[in-house]
């Protein structure tokens, strides 16, 4: 029988080059979820995440992320976004759209920006236009939805399944 | 250039069997934690769920499971950990241990008991002792652990992803 002891503090893993998934926020109901969403986003590398509105950082909840990841606030996102087609990102958004793609068939772009929905209104028509496609995390019972920032960790999770190393 | 409709309330996918996967989580700190990850679990269609200690699901967090997850309550983890090994359930932790495998490399049993650690202590040494293994999430950045309940549904995500019709 094996044997195991908690190691609560491993080191992390190493990437070998910084991750450029930029994730992208639009203004969002609630700062709990904002922060959750940054906590999962530091600890999977990512280096920038941008978001809106009334954006406030709870530490209680997102932790000490140090300078591991760069917050942007802004006003709206439709203008960020447009900004960064302009810059050449591949724009996807996660959200149940009529040509979405399932998230276990889709390979991520590595450099790539991910924009998330609001919990209620999920992504503003003028940004889903913008997009290049949408991806959704398939769901098989109720409520039918996942929480914003659950679904944000999770497509964060592939991401990294995808490029364990960066 | 695609145009993107929302259908914020498309059907859910149908499984093909009932999934095998039965999550055990152990007193937690927060009902909060407890009531997220039970969400996540319904929407992954897990019709089983066993819960400790003082465990409250919010119904404003967890949303509206109906009858599609069986929620169970104990006293304790370990009793209940001991009665599933013996009805012959493979046992896995999520958990930083000496031994644990990276779960991006971990195939998992179509049938198995996934155990949560609590949000501080983890999980605890004498359910650890019964384990057939620990598996992890890597990570990346600061501050270099996810919530317990982001992490429960990076697994559930994961387990999702290996069978994604039941």
């Amino acid at each position: 029988m094996p044997d195991f002891v908690q190691q609560r503090h491993k080191p992390p893993v190493s990437l070998q080059q910084p991750r450029e998934l930029l994730l992208a926020c639009p203004p969002m109901r609630s700062n709990i979820n904002l922060s959750r969403i940054v906590r999962a986003a530091a600890c999977c590398g990512i280096s920038r995440i941008i978001c809106c509105g009334n954006a406030r950082i709870l530490p209680e909840i997102s932790r000490e992320t140090g300078d591991s990841i760069q917050i942007e606030i802004h006003r709206t996102l439709l203008p960020v976004v447009k900004r960064l087609k302009q810059e050449g990102y591949p724009i996807f958004g996660l959200e149940q759209a009529s040509n979405s793609k399932s998230i276990f068939e889709f390979p991520f772009p590595r450099k790539v920006v991910l924009v998330i929905g609001n919990e209620r209104l999920g992504i503003e028509d003028e940004v889903l236009r913008l997009l290049d496609g949408t991806i959704e995390i398939p769901v098989y019972g109720l409520p039918y939805s996942h929480n914003a920032a659950t679904a944000a960790a999770m497509a964060l999770y592939e991401y990294c399944r995808q490029y364990p190393v960066g």
